[in-house]
């Protein structure tokens, strides 16, 4: 029996962070020959961080890039590591190396190049045309890249046909909702297809708009998942696979290996060596159970873990949250407390004329419930100083969304004011339905420097306090704010459905026409009131230019706005 | 001798006008026809619009464009013309039809899709695989798009190789300082080498950040320019060109057509048909003069197109501009009262207690200059008033960049103000070498719709200012407004300098590291003291987060900030 542990570290890279990265690399090398791990594998672009986007312009990057290797291969001493980084050659190449005796043996270039939805592997990367098996210990194994194994026809499929055992994948693969099963399905499917162990190694933490989810997986040769790494939190997952089954499996049912063998030219084979580290006996691993979510919750700690890397890897201590007493703001007080402690959290509610006594007091529960400081700035006087600064311009028009907006804008301020003081970063609380429909102003509750449930439809937004409640085991969102009509209290008496239609039909139209591109025409035919159809779509493409200048957020759902969605502002296309 | 009348419309399309550019494609046409022109080309993706961005995920979108090509063809009669459409056969193509005849007669799939800089093409389009070539009225004729010409290895080659004797390459390239030259060298060596006419018919017209310039260029078979459009205007450039030249040298140097052949293999040849239109005696051409502009006139003209473009084609009429007395503010009046008209551009002065005497007097003698109102809204109100509300979260500090950054919002406030009252379009005033830098507000001087002169660099924008003056004949941007000193004026006696490098040294240290990706090492090795050169770079690192959130504006230097230039915010890599 040829046992073989593999050791899936799910690190928490920071992008251009070149030491940090190779310090941590190097750390969880060391932790994972403790554990008698003999083979580590890290995620995609590991040294560099994932996506480092225009960083990889920059030639002195990838030259310290190739430096950093060089730094990691002599510590793999008894140890086999495959580790992401940029490779040049002429071009350069999204690429993972394999190391072991301290050599790098063997250097896969990613083949297949995502340039979709938030990727752009092309402006950069050049394709990979061959990829490689090591023979290491007597274990055939193939490493590719990501993408490279969501096509059957692609590596994998050549690798195993060339002989490769043990497949492994490392990843820089976001998070969004539905992802982990695809993911799942798809790799179990490719493992017993290929009749391969397959181990799938994901980067975890925020980078910007994006989170990265960990959650690695680890499957046997007949689509068993047998090993898990946590989800939104660094890993290091080890486990123990039986090479011997990979043979058993192929010798029983040669029918199944026949498919992927055409077109195995591409494969170059690269003997690297039959004699490993000493043989030493295992300890024996100690059980574990991974941390996996289930929706809301996984979107919950999406939004918490994208929260606290953007504040950290930004070098923030402290963010500062404007209360209105709505259900927006509280929910993303509550993901900031969770994210960065009570400590590092600041209230400050803005009350206005149009304020409700019930939003201030809720306001102010909020704050107590989550043991944070609540700073009540009222902004009475600078609106009314603007009223009187802009009464000649605004003389003989009729009060509007100019006044509205006005104090929004003079939230902005002072809680900019308040983030240039004390060095605080402001976090916004638009959520994707507003954002979406342009129901928001910029510069006004639009002004900070992350945009927390940016991509959470307000539905979700919902759905996210209540988990959030029952979890607490208490209303940690007072059960009024969750109760209570959506309001922006810039007018007496206003209301969110003056505006916009309810959220339960709003939501859906807007996921459908945002994320699944589907028409005027097709929605309708689903049964939407065309009027409705209409107004929400033109809605959305009128705002384009507000969403251009909106902070950065977390992009929780297949399709985010950002640089998920690329639609001109000069656009006369009309849909409907 | 066979003459051929070519016609190169480069029109001004706006994305997603499927209707408005079909309609100017038929209009052109028949002008085209009216001069008696043999062949008529039009820009890559004319009917849709370029780039169209996400739009082309949309099915409906494709199946509409393709509607309108149907709609073209039949106009075509006794004239070829060449269309650029978004092609659909499995995948979406940027495509070329060739009409004639009424009839779709081939279509050229771009084999060349650049996805760098502003281009993302690989997001949407799969290459094509062979080029064409069609002999129409005896004359071979090969079509292909933009990236396709400027690989000597291209399609060009293949065709000329297949026989084509006119090659019409239709494009939307985007203007930058010192492309046209590169491209005039570019297509004559392409036409010299392959003993070709070559047609280069390129976009006119602003898009969000880009400007399409025009310039549309025919060249002879030795390489000779014999034609040019106009650059940043609508144009209709009508040439005759003798055919038989281009055998005549391809028989005396047969040498010259070998290297070209090889590779033939790719090459489909479609004969179309060898009777033409009837052979009517053509009118004889009118002489013209082509207006293209020596830099930084250029660089003006560039600037007015944008900024129109941008105005109108979001259907703006009027523009509002705070006016400080500086020069950014008192170019960018400039330039939209030459956009859009004195009627349509607002000037507002708004004062505070650090504004200079000199400052409130400038403003006003530029609105007199360019016979635009002035508003005069003094902020000192509304400032008092913030500081009275922030005084108890103020306490204890010093007063420093928060209290000067209220006065920059306090002013975006009152803008956006006027905009949401009166649906004027705010036009920010900043230069490069501030957005670079980070000394600007977000949210202050940064707020507004479209940012006219973000890429242009402080030093251009005196070189712009001169050369309008120069233009004009008179001091239309006031003499003090060029000779003072630059300050913000948002505390007692600031001055850029304080903060910032001369101007005279940080623009070409931010374009060696913004636009050449120059390295801290090669900076100081060009001879730049090394404290100024780690003060500048650190300073455009660490500002990527306000860019993010800036206004489009126009690109006219090589690399832009926005789409042009993707820098991560979480970026830890130090360059120095």
């Amino acid at each position: 029996m040829r046992l073989l542990r593999i050791g899936m570290a799910q690190v928490n890279c920071i992008v251009g962070d070149l030491d940090g990265n190779t310090n941590k690399i190097i750390d969880y090398i060391d932790r994972a020959r403790a554990l008698g791990v003999d083979l580590v594998a890290f995620p995609e672009l590991a040294i560099t961080g994932y996506p480092p986007e225009d960083l990889l312009l920059k030639p002195r990057f990838i030259r310290e890039n190739q430096e950093r290797l060089k730094t990691i291969a002599p510590r793999c001493r008894d140890i086999t590591a495959v580790v992401g980084f940029v490779d040049s050659n002429q071009d350069i190449f999204n690429a993972a190396a394999i190391i072991h005796q301290g050599e790098v043996v063997a250097v896969h270039h990613k083949m297949y190049l995502p340039n979709y939805g938030v990727f752009d592997e092309d402006r950069y990367f050049q394709r990979g045309s061959q990829c490689a098996v090591c023979v290491i210990n007597g274990i055939g194994l193939g490493v590719n890249i990501c993408e490279d194994i969501w096509y059957p026809s692609g590596p994998t499929a050549l690798q195993t046909a060339a002989e490769a055992e043990v497949i492994v994948n490392i990843n820089a693969s976001p998070y969004s909702t539905g992802k982990g099963r695809l993911r799942q399905k798809m790799l179990s499917t490719r493992a017993f297809d290929n009749v391969a162990i397959v181990a799938y190694v994901n980067l975890v933490g925020g980078q910007d708009e994006l989170v990265f989810d960990g959650n690695s997986l680890l499957f046997d040769e007949r689509g068993e998942l047998v090993a898990q790494g946590h989800q939104f939190a660094e890993d290091l997952v080890v486990a123990d696979v039986d090479v011997d089954g990979v043979g058993r499996v192929r010798l029983h049912d040669p029918r199944r290996r026949k498919e992927a063998i055409d077109g195995q030219k591409e494969v170059v084979r690269h003997v690297v060596s039959l004699e490993g580290p000493p043989h030493v006996p295992k300890p024996s691993l100690p059980p574990r159970d991974s941390q996996v979510y289930p929706m809301p919750a996984e979107v919950y700690h999406a939004l918490v873990l994208g929260t606290r890397d953007y504040v950290r890897k930004n070098g923030f201590q402290k963010v500062v949250i404007g209360l209105s007493g709505g259900i927006d703001s509280s929910l993303v007080a509550v993901i900031a407390v969770d994210a960065l402690g009570p400590d590092n959290v600041i209230g400050v509610s803005m009350p206005s004329r149009y304020s409700s006594v019930g939003s201030r007091r809720d306001a102010q529960i909020q704050t107590r419930n989550l043991s944070i400081p609540l700073m009540t700035i009222p902004i009475e006087k600078p609106f009314k100083a603007f009223l009187g600064t802009l009464a000649g311009a605004f003389r003989d028009t009729e009060p509007g969304v100019a006044e509205e907006n006005l104090q929004a804008r003079i939230r902005g301020n002072i809680l900019m004011g308040l983030s240039n003081k004390f060095g605080w970063l402001v976090l916004t609380t638009g959520n994707k339905s507003e954002l979406a429909t342009g129901y928001s102003t910029l510069y006004g509750d639009m002004a900070g420097g992350f945009a927390v449930i940016k991509d959470v439809p307000k539905t979700l937004v919902y759905e996210l306090a209540r988990y959030r409640n029952a979890v607490a085991g208490t209303s940690i969102i007072p059960q009024p704010v969750i109760d209570k009509e959506p309001s922006a209290e810039l007018r007496p008496n206003q209301r969110d459905v003056d505006t916009l239609p309810p959220y339960s039909l709003l939501d859906p139209i807007l996921q459908a026409y945002v994320e699944e591109d589907m028409s005027y025409e097709e929605l309708v035919a689903r049964g939407y009131p065309p009027e409705v159809v209409h107004r929400v779509i033109t809605m959305v493409d009128r705002n384009e230019y507000k969403r251009r200048q909106a902070a950065p957020g977390i992009k929780i759902t297949p399709r985010a706005f950002g640089k998920d969605r690329r639609l001109p502002i000069v656009n006369h296309y009309r849909e409907s």
